[in-house]
């Protein structure tokens, strides 16, 4: 038996018939299914350890996990033989043996989320369970101003959904961005340090109100400033919603903050 | 009661979970689901006439169909109610009150339809309903080449497949185009004033041929001349199919010869 050792795992998943990333009795999830799949490439029982939870719903380009084996399986033979096993919406992007040190959670640096608002009178077919469709024009440019004012430190509290426990709700948005793509595509993208519950989809709902003009950009700044969920728009829905990478540092590193 | 009216329906759908357009016994069908819900805005029987059938898996962005109605709602009306029962997967993007003497089928002039291929290494799971996908690296210029010789008149025996009948198998081919799209994504766009059974599958499949190499963009045209379809490649699967648009004339018009 060879010594165990660490496989880096990057996914992308269509989230849409999936109660999430974590392990849980009511529903299949991303993580059973990767297990399950491991253990039959590997021969042994697998854990993984996910970079962080996705909800119901939401997709990965590039979720990260990793785990341990003692599987003699070069990682692009693992890769292989885990894409012919795995159901056609869950894909093993890359799969890298690493440090043995290497957490996905503790040492990712930053993760970026991005929300995807289509934005034109009909609805996309094709585009049904990837998109939240908003009827209404949508002011581009309020909502830039209003995303604007989330570069940088801020206590995050208003855009936190109950349930996530009282840990510190500081977190640190390296970058926001709103992007229009063809035919009434908006794509906002937030990179963070961290992210608390339901975060992005509580400021994807409430910037909607920004372009929709229920609220201003100084009104969305009000209410990150006021550190009040009661405050903050709805919460959009999860088939908006995609991860789409996980940074990890070279040297020191903080770790992500995410609240689960 | 109002004397009937002429209606012209132009829907997008995705094909995946449906046995195609046309009425069958042994599964769902985009005419059954759109039949069904008009009877219940127009309580009334309705009978819808499509320009012509989508194969089982096939998509559509701009098929078109008419029917007949004594319903006095407005066409406005009628869209907005068919939107709101139809399955989320069916969108009702246009209706029209047309001439009485309209006919979907009789009255078109060309037909385009697209095929969608991903080319590259790794498959897409956001894709996997829409494209082909394709590993191995496709010579679009060979492509391409291939492509051209469809231009115009001709015999595309070579590319219906079986169990279509006897009818005349010329068909015109008004325009054709190979697009490369964003990371890997080809479109193949076929616009002709009919098409026989599976002609668009049967020319994708053998153009991938020509991208990969194993036939010439010469041999390609040898076996569109040859009218025998026991030398064509492989049928590309519907999923990377879709119906883009039906085109009617002004003034008279030859209509489309659908080989079904």
């Amino acid at each position: 038996m060879a010594a165990p050792r660490k496989i880096k795992l990057t996914l992308a998943y269509d989230g849409t018939r999936y109660h999430g990333w974590q392990l849980q009795r009511n529903g299949l999830t991303i993580q059973e299914v990767l297990e399950d799949k491991l253990r039959v490439m590997t021969r042994e029982p697998v854990r993984v350890f996910g970079s962080g939870r996705t909800d119901a719903g939401v997709h990965a380009l590039g979720q990260v996990c990793h785990f341990e084996t003692r599987s003699r399986l070069e990682p692009e033979e693992l890769q292989r033989g885990l894409n012919s096993l795995l159901p056609d919406d869950v894909h093993a992007v890359r799969v890298e043996a690493v440090d043995p040190g290497f957490h996905a959670r503790y040492d990712a640096r930053s993760k970026v989320y991005e929300y995807r608002i289509l934005n034109r009178p009909e609805p996309d077919v094709f585009l049904r369970r990837y998109t939240w469709h908003i009827s209404r024009p949508l002011d581009r440019e309020a909502m830039r101003r209003g995303l604007a004012c989330l570069q940088g430190e801020h206590d995050f509290s208003s855009f936190r959904s109950a349930g996530s426990g009282n840990r510190n709700p500081v977190r640190r948005m390296l970058h926001v961005e709103l992007r229009e793509a063809e035919s009434g595509l908006i794509h906002v993208v937030f990179e963070a340090n961290g992210f608390l519950r339901h975060m992005v989809r509580n400021l994807a709902g409430t910037l909607v109100d920004v372009g929709a003009g229920k609220i201003s950009p100084a009104e969305f700044e009000g209410i990150l400033e006021a550190g009040d969920r009661r405050r903050a728009g709805v919460k959009a829905p999860a088939r908006g919603l995609f991860l789409m990478e996980v940074l990890y540092g070279c040297g020191e590193t903080e770790g992500t903050d995410d609240d689960r």
